[in-house]
């Protein structure tokens, strides 16, 4: 057991999806939560420059020492997840895409040639992690790609599925991949469980809709039982601590809603902060 | 007269619209246009965090001596401009707020209580910028501003004016400003008038829409004219050099769609650098 805490860190707010399904999952733990939001969205981003931001991040929360650290973005994940397990060898690390692409291989159940679809951000969909993910098991499973990136624009708006715009969006999206006949939707942004109701009503019931965070946050809880990780002094109620590189008002407007609870208001730290991590030699990067 | 170039800042492509304005009205200047790509938007982020992204980047200009810096961005306009001049003594530094205020207040003309409408970023109207700019000039004026932050992500996903969700949000937002009598809506930000035409189309007759990034264009021509600064050499033709701090496809694909011309792939500036330009103290606020 142990009582280091957990890391889950995002572009911004999408990856506290994530963090309270671990809390539902391990209440006792302890959660670091840093979000990105002075250099959010991840999602239009190159590779290089992600992978850079992801890496100053986990640098700058080592001295913290935690146990696990997750990464709770679709982008991140689908960009950096190589090159820092590379950059930090020995630190547990784990991401959103694995857990979701396996849980669609699940959903698709015996069917020969299952079509699966996902929806993600542009440069998730670019990087092609999840068709690696999803084809690596199941190399007979169709793909439907589709980048969405007005969904979270969307949700930050703090917009719901009521709102015809949402339900257009959603449709404009989603028509074409139903009209293919897909058997399986993967959320492939953190974001996007916000919306999971109307998605799922919009696909009908033939349909099974996978929520990464959640998907994200049960693998976790499975990794540190098995390290023997998990603290089990259940005497102490877990922590949630926040960091943002942005201390605009809309995190806190938006956390709660993310998160389904109230939470402390987050720490700022400067993004200078995170550059200094490394000062002496530009960051080369692995990708 | 002087060949020095004139900077156009912008968190991303947007600015590119005050470039192309510039570029019309001042075809034998050079133009170099910087996009924070790697940290946009800026319209959802707080003005100590802008302001300070703003001051890198000059900073990071500085050595090229350029004759005037245009603040191509409604955000870091509201947010940063006082705290850019007090940093920067004796550099031209110009926005697009006050021009678009300007020509706001013309349009209203001899009416008593004019009715002015503005769309714009949440930091842009939290801002109360184009507040105080229009009521110094006209204290009956009545205002009716609208945060819009669908429109950028929406212009940058490349829709246009002939899909239903464009017409939608256009129409969600707008609706409840023509009900109350609207007599001027300001575009204030740049990238809107990418849709001007529709949203002329929508608003009516009746409203004249201020587009501010041409505004900017104008208001820059006029005070390189007065301070007796433009090139007079019309044999060179001036030339448009871009930089950004993310290398994206985006911006590749996008930029000649807000320019409406093709431009030379952009050079990359890794966000270090500008941290850097500033490296022996964190940079204080005057914010």
């Amino acid at each position: 057991m142990s009582s280091a805490p957990i890391v889950v860190l995002d572009s911004g707010l999408g990856g506290l999806t994530v963090a309270a399904a671990l809390r539902q999952a391990l209440p006792y733990e302890d959660i670091l939560y840093f979000g990105d939001t002075a250099r959010l969205p991840y999602g239009s981003k190159s590779a290089q420059t992600v992978t850079r931001f992801v890496r100053q991040i986990i640098r700058f929360l080592l001295p913290r020492n935690p146990k696990h650290v997750v990464i709770a973005c679709n982008t991140a994940t689908a960009l950096a997840m190589p090159s820092l397990r590379q950059s930090f060898v020995g630190l547990p690390i784990s991401g959103v895409i694995e857990p979701g692409a396996r849980a669609a291989i699940e959903a698709a159940g015996a069917k020969a040639t299952p079509v699966i679809g996902i929806i993600a951000t542009e440069a998730t969909i670019r990087s092609k992690a999840y068709d690696r993910a999803i084809l690596r098991r199941r190399n007979h499973a169709r793909l439907l790609l589709q980048s969405t990136p007005l969904l979270a624009p969307i949700i930050e708006e703090g917009r719901t599925g009521d709102d015809p715009l949402v339900r257009l969006a959603l449709k404009q999206y989603l028509s074409p991949m139903m009209q293919r006949g897909m058997d399986v939707l993967v959320l492939g942004c953190t974001h996007y469980p916000i919306l999971k109701t109307t998605i799922a009503k919009l696909v009908g019931a033939g349909v099974t809709v996978i929520d990464s965070a959640h998907q994200c946050a049960q693998d976790v809880a499975a990794r540190l039982s098995r390290a023997s990780l998990l603290r089990t002094d259940s005497s102490h109620a877990g922590d949630l601590r926040c960091f943002v590189t942005d201390d605009s008002p809309r995190f806190a407007v938006l956390a709660s809603k993310f998160l389904g609870m109230k939470i402390d208001p987050p720490t700022w730290v400067a993004p200078e902060t995170l550059y200094a991590t490394d000062p002496s030699a530009p960051i080369r990067e692995a990708v």
